[in-house]
């Protein structure tokens, strides 16, 4: 048997493990989780999940770092935030990268460097980030789901001065810091999410909502998506993408509301759960 | 004892190894040698070169493709270049990414997927090659060349329809395809190469040399680029950055001048050597 909530987490025991998140009655946060069985062997290979049931102390990024390849990410992939962006509906999808630096946890501060501190545009994104499971290289549409290993939820950190004005164009450097891309809490299997474009997505900025939409307003849908960027391009076991952001952003909002120093952002997905990410100002950066 | 030309390599004995390349009397390029002393242990660890002498049959990209983290790219970073591109000179270093599966050797075929066969504007980009070699995080400029491991040369592959009028604006579709940066033939220990602002550079498209500058010409020199992307972000060992391109890219040729099935494209840079990569359509994109 295999996972339905995958979790990496910090232990009682100290020790960190990939399980199968246990919710509590009723909850479909996987950050309600407490308790979980735990895998054996590798999550992109040969595992299973045993009987062995630990305790959460901490939930962690759902992936190791070395078990992420590449991150991926669309731009303008909601109708809604493409007009509040004052930019056209695009005709493909619009692709850029993070590092793999740039992932943290569920609960992981994003600290903001020196650089990011300048200038004005620190800004949150919600995002759904399919996990590809297995390695997909020119995949039809009506297959590309079968390539999922799972979803989850994450928040596509964003400095708009760096990203817009002062990248030439490009958007990797002001999307870019370490940290930047929390995701979690769990990736929910596509065994379980049958339709990711059916899912309610949503932001609460210090407990207040700011973005509110669902899946379905995507303009390329997870399926598309998928087999568009596995077009002379081999996707691997591991690569996460980031599906785009729906209205709702600081940029958007007259006045522009930016992030500050302090400030707690809610990133959540319906039957996936939330992350939730406090803003650090003046923290160095974290070493790996 | 540390290497100074590090190469990967298939050896005659048909095991693949890590090696310190023995050049030829009086061959400076890397892709001339038959020979190579064999490194145990961990390129980014523990290792040293060994007595041990293996025959070279084939050489391979100089990191294996787990080795290597993120790469990193910079566009318009030759002055000549920018003007031939009709932009303005870059305040900042322009930032975008290539996935790691864009990464290939310095004999491999350069395959073009059905993609990238539509439309115009297949075209070649020769570029120094930074791998970086311990960790790197808000490097000030006059230490940032302590941490690199060496220098090699690169061809940053790139579809023009896919990078600038498909992509949204977004570089990152248009320049990641499967193969589409190949490196090497070796890595120059940054020990052996003290300026790497200093070195001609150079392509030849079917033995016809279409762009020769020197680095000096680079906007961004190589300490100011690895200060830069430092900051708030930490480069890893096996980061690759690609320093960008001088000018004579078929883009800024009057005609156009694109590449076709079967060309064969050199890039060259002075103190490393070259790779010599044909360009294939049709080829399915190889799997990894």
């Amino acid at each position: 048997m295999s996972f339905t909530h995958l979790v990496r987490f910090l232990a009682k025991d100290g020790q960190i493990y990939y399980g199968d998140a246990i919710l509590p009655a009723g909850q479909s946060d996987i950050a309600t989780a407490t308790k979980a069985r735990v895998i054996q062997g590798e999550i992109f290979g040969e595992h299973r999940v045993t009987e062995q049931v630990a305790d959460v102390k901490l939930l962690l990024a759902p992936l190791a770092r070395q078990d992420i390849k590449t991150v991926r990410c669309l731009g303008l992939n909601y109708e809604q935030h493409a007009k509040e962006s004052n930019l056209p509906i695009p005709q493909y999808p619009v692709l850029f990268y993070k590092p793999v630096t740039s992932i943290s946890g569920p609960t992981d501060e994003i600290p903001v460097p020196r650089i990011a501190q300048e200038g004005e545009g620190l800004d949150y994104e919600c995002e759904l980030v399919i996990v590809i499971g297995k390695e997909a290289n020119e995949v039809p549409e009506h297959r590309a789901l079968e390539y999922v290993l799972g979803y989850a939820v994450g928040n596509d950190v964003s400095h708009r001065d760096w990203q817009i004005k002062r990248g030439g164009g490009q958007w990797g450097l002001g999307k870019g810091f370490d940290g930047w891309a929390p995701f979690g809490p769990g990736i929910v299997s596509s065994s379980v999410i049958k339709d990711p474009n059916a899912l309610q997505i949503s932001t609460k900025l210090n407990g207040k909502t700011v973005q509110s939409s669902s899946t379905k307003d995507m303009i390329f849908h997870v399926a598309k998506t998928i087999a568009f960027l596995s077009q002379g391009t081999t996707l691997q076991p591991g690569d996460l993408i980031f599906t785009g952001t729906p209205q709702g952003v600081g940029m958007g909002r007259k006045p522009a509301l930016w992030l500050k120093d302090g400030d707690e952002v809610e990133v959540s997905l319906e039957g996936v759960g939330s992350c939730v990410n406090r803003v650090v100002f003046d923290k160095p950066s974290s070493k790996l």
